[in-house]
């Protein structure tokens, strides 16, 4: 599909993607802060999870999502993936003629604003945390807060199997959590897409191993409110009459995909097109 | 590199693919079966897991790790990836033009010979659940053995998290083990290539579940004794003087690499390379 004209951008829609359908829970936040904005969403369910792999395959594989979501005219990209964030935001930018958002800058400014004389506990992925991007990107608007990070690989699998009460993912949350609330984290920032399913489990397990209160931090909804006020800088907002449009484009139809995406998008998932990458 | 001339194929090695590194523990158990067999092993790390994916995926992917180990003129392919035997033994034999082994019918001989009459319990990702290709495996040698499968997709990022033994695990294993034990299995089958690192673990959770002594099958062991037997009865067993050698491929290298592949494999990991797939 060619991009359409540029006077016509503001109508175009947004473009999403993420290793796999977590990214959905940022949608979902989206769709939520600017109902009028159509988006486009490439889950790379073929190949995901990104979050184990080297920086060199994450930055493959990111810049091939790109490419499918530029050749749909989309008016910018959201990097609905903590690992790509963390790892291939800046090529992306760089190869990219169009804005590319990611979840780590709005995540972690929200949670140095939350608290910024506090220690901030990032959970994520072995990638993410590998990549120290929380502590950098806190550093960029806090000179004060400290950033501990802690990779749960445990979680997405524990989401992605319905597994998100009951003792099994309570004890596994736990045990990622003690050494970041023993080490004095007061915030905790969910540094996965996924997480945001698990969010009710870890704020409960955190303020009952730290016996005070412990705010969490949810990345999506910090994007959702970054790219709300990037489109209203831009005067890129679309003005539609017709109700918004959601497309999900995915590498792999796996068994039980519609109730694992539904669970995600806190919605029936409707227009599904599997594409070869 | 060129397929060696017939004459000499006792010489060459076997090729043993999996998706990521769980097939070293196959490797384990072949080593220590034939110690004098050379062996090149591909785990497409780059796009593990197999297990959740669909049978059009996985059939790619297999054909395209195949063809790496037939153009490194292997005498044989052993499939050491329940979910690949599952779903796309029947399409390599047919595509391939040498001798194509599978996990999964060894396991199943290996249940139904050790109990008969019993229900056999089979553990394995969701793949290998959904193809019921271990009772298509049992029935093709008793009639009388019924088997029933558990999907148990934690379990592989347990062991990969290094969290084969806790209350984490525990739970875990007992949530799976318990609808087949209520049916009445008196086997489990551990029914994917990671299971092994579990397999106290799941024995003791098992008896203590049922009250009674549990056999454990581990397809690992059971498949080492298959190709054993078959390069005996072809001729083709390696005579050699110099140690066997063992090569490592792989099409990502991901943090942490060398830890869980020795894990796997029992051994330090020495001789690795990276390709592109």
């Amino acid at each position: 599909m060619p991009i359409p004209p540029s006077g016509s951008r503001s109508g175009a829609p947004l473009g999403v993607f993420d290793s796999g359908l977590g990214g959905l829970t940022v949608v979902r936040a989206l769709r939520d802060r600017m109902p009028g904005e159509s988006i486009v969403y490439l889950g790379d369910t073929a190949r995901v999870p990104y979050g184990t792999r080297s920086k060199e395959t994450v930055v493959k594989y990111a810049l091939g999502c790109a490419k499918v979501l530029t050749n749909r005219g989309v008016k910018a990209i959201v990097v609905a993936c903590n690992t790509v964030s963390a790892v291939a935001l800046d090529i992306l930018r760089i190869e990219l003629d169009l804005p590319v958002l990611g979840v780590i800058e709005p995540g972690a400014r929200a949670a140095a604003l939350a608290a910024p004389d506090d220690i901030i506990g990032v959970l994520g992925t072995a990638g993410t945390i590998a990549s120290g991007a929380y502590a950098r990107a806190v550093a960029a608007v806090s000179t004060r807060a400290e950033v501990i990070g802690q990779a749960a690989p445990l979680l997405v699998p524990l989401v992605e199997e319905g597994w998100t009460d009951g003792d099994v993912p309570r004890l596994a949350v736990r045990r990622y959590l003690e050494p970041l609330l023993a080490r004095g984290a007061r915030v905790i920032v969910l540094g996965c897409t996924h997480y945001p399913l698990l969010r009710d489990l870890i704020e409960r397990e955190a303020e009952a191993l730290a016996g005070q209160p412990i705010r969490i931090v949810d990345s999506a909804h910090a994007t959702a409110d970054a790219v709300a006020d990037f489109l209203q800088d831009r005067g890129a907002v679309a003005r539609r009459i017709e109700p918004a449009q959601l497309d999900l484009l995915v590498t792999d139809l796996p068994k039980g995909f519609s109730d694992v995406a539904s669970r995600f998008l806190g919605e029936a998932v409707l227009r599904v097109s599997q594409i070869d990458l």
